[in-house]
């Protein structure tokens, strides 16, 4: 993992001074991890249902107590993972508060036990509110058992785990019928990036220090990289969220819409992928088509940060909130640039690190309350003060800054 | 409708420049109102399968060939209205693109013969590709029929209007479940204001010099004004999107989701419904909480234009778009308040539709390639510079700029 250091062509001079860079976003990095898990812990437990709250203002007020089924499992995950492999994490207290949301998701997540399909937010005491008609919610619950099984180890959550996502990979790629959508005559058949993507993650989740389902799991984990790279499209110039199934780019606005953050996201999920596979050679291209091409078109020349959306023909997307600069693509992006330096020794990718590291903390943290804000105008004004939503919990955030503490800390060793 | 200038407590003098501002305000909306036809009529007519392409670029190039059935009911409405109504615009090549929007609707906008059930968005060639569990398709293609027949005298259009509105009206009223909603345990029995305010639109739509439906739907225009009348919430301090059905405030961000320019809508929506019952109390009500009490809440006091979401605890809403502005808010406060004026003579709401006029003619037009920008930031910058797309058509600003020249003629007569 210190690849980087190793290769990069510099004098003891500039290598002593890169270590201390690299030294101070590290501690840096620590601090801002601590204060981010110290909001949550504060705010978001509910003491009485077990679970979180996610809907939390500026200063972690709970503005409303709904509970999305994805961010209950993200924060579980995170907990868990936080609990296994930092030691000054490894309290109880935090574990506490794992196994009470795992207990919540266990109890109320699926609509009709024993059917594996899962609401996509319920009411605070678990009642159902709305299901989505795809995987999402069903994947972070994975995640979330797979973790407690770790952290915990009783076996049940792993069962859990595992026949979630027996079941989760039939809906993908045997029969999607389980999930409910109506098959109309002029819908494409898109593949959004993201189901590959999440299928990748568990993939490694389920995979890590587990030979058995690693095994089990290999050629699927093949198949998502491959389905990820068909992504690649208009001769390697752009990566489009929504293909064809084989491969092909879709008409229309559906067709031509880029992610830049999703995009840098898929490449880290596709570094780990290539780590695993010892393959140099697929790494070279994800670093090329996944960080800095997504980076080129994304990045705002005037204003810095991330587009949130973009159309591969420049016209203008239909999302209202396009051109707004939302925390998770610059989280997603510290991580790919820094994994991406760490295997390649690349030092244009060290200097994207920092380029983004240091917008990032310039424009979404709160040095007042704790935790980033998650909605910047196209400007980088706080467009939304809220500190979590239905879509920000406690997950990118603290995800980015724990595994940017392990790289900068592989990197330094 | 000419109380307001009868009403004014004014020296002749004061008259005399009052009567000159309405009336350059007559002109000016007019000749907007022909650049923005001659906009639709340009780029919009799919003269190969009949409809309407909606994905306009700022010059009007097509983006995207979908056909969204609000929009292309709306747009068939739109015309026929306007050829019914206007000397000017009394010209076959309006009708025959209607006729056209129509006949495309009756062929494909419905999901399965002979059920009502219509797609949300088909493809340029008329496959659905998506459906919506509500009812608003199925609205706009009932208002299509009703003008249809109105302007073309063809008696097919309205027995298909009608027979739209009664299984509408069965769905809203007897038993939604042909629309497909799952019913879940938490799902709270939620009213968005749209379903009553959209009805009663239908019931004006469908009674005019009609007295036979007219006398038909009299019971469900009071039942609708009564619903719309439940969101006004908090001793008549807020006019709250989503009510339960027994007229209770909601709990969360739903329950407290304010939208000043749909309130506005409501408003004159519910100012004809008191003209028709020659009701001037209800009317003095309707002023009060559905045309002051939101502009009061909605006005940006720091860039003018109307906030589109606002939470009525003052927390920061989670929608990300909450504090742009949108064209639509801003035509149908324009309608709404010289509605007011016209109906009550009360001088605050000409100076508001002054107000809110001067802010949109300068800030959504675009004098270079007609029709109005759809999307602004908060600062009042040009934020999608789409002139249509999956929300925005020919409708709301033709609609409004037909509307203030008829009440505006009608003042000055």
């Amino acid at each position: 993992m210190s690849n980087g250091l190793r290769a990069r062509q510099a004098s003891g001079g500039d290598m002593e001074k890169e270590r201390e860079t690299l030294q101070a976003w590290k501690e840096r990095v620590g601090q801002e991890l601590d204060r981010v898990v110290a909001f949550w812990m504060e705010h978001s437990h509910d003491q009485e249902h077990g679970g979180f709250f996610t809907c939390l203002s500026r200063e972690g007020r709970v503005y409303d107590d709904l509970k999305y089924v994805w961010l209950q499992g993200r924060q579980v995950w995170m907990y868990c993972r936080l609990y296994r492999t930092f030691q000054r994490f490894h309290h109880s207290q935090l574990l506490n508060a794992a196994k009470a949301g795992g207990e919540f998701l266990l109890r109320y997540a699926r609509l009709a036990p024993p059917g594996k399909k899962c609401a996509f937010v319920l009411t605070r005491d678990g009642r159902p509110v709305k299901v989505q008609r795809t995987i999402f919610s069903e994947c972070f619950y994975t995640m979330a058992m797979n973790e407690l099984w770790r952290a915990t180890g009783e076996v049940r959550y792993q069962t859990e785990a595992v026949e979630m996502m027996d079941q989760i990979v039939h809906w993908v790629r045997e029969d999607a019928s389980g999930l409910g959508r109506p098959q109309l005559q002029g819908a494409p058949t898109a593949e959004p990036m993201a189901v590959p993507m999440m299928l990748l993650n568990l993939v490694e989740q389920l995979g890590e220090a587990d030979e058995e389902l690693a095994g089990k799991y290999t050629e699927l984990g093949d198949w998502c990289a491959r389905r990820i790279l068909q992504h690649v499209q208009r001769d390697g110039q752009a990566v489009l969220e929504n293909v064809s199934e084989d491969g092909k780019e879709l008409s229309g606005c559906l067709g031509r819409q880029q992610n830049p953050g999703h995009a840098l996201e898929a490449g880290w999920f596709l570094l780990r992928h290539c780590i695993r596979k010892g393959d140099p050679e697929l790494r070279a291209h994800v670093v090329d088509k996944f960080l800095l091409l997504p980076f080129r078109s994304g990045w705002d020349p005037d204003h810095g940060g991330l587009f949130y959306f973009q159309d591969a023909d420049d016209f203008c997307p239909t999302q209202l909130e396009w051109a707004m600069k939302l925390w998770w693509p610059h989280s997603e992006a510290m991580i790919a640039f820094l994994m991406g330096y760490s295997e390649s020794g690349d030092p244009v990718l060290l200097r994207l690190f920092y380029q983004v590291a240091e917008y990032t903390f310039r424009q979404f943290r709160d040095p007042e309350y704790g935790e980033w804000f998650g909605y910047l105008s196209r400007e980088g004004k706080v467009a939304l003060s809220i500190k979590g939503g239905p879509f920000k919990g406690c997950f990118h955030v603290p995800r980015c800054l724990a595994m940017c503490e392990e790289l900068l800390g592989a990197l330094l060793s």
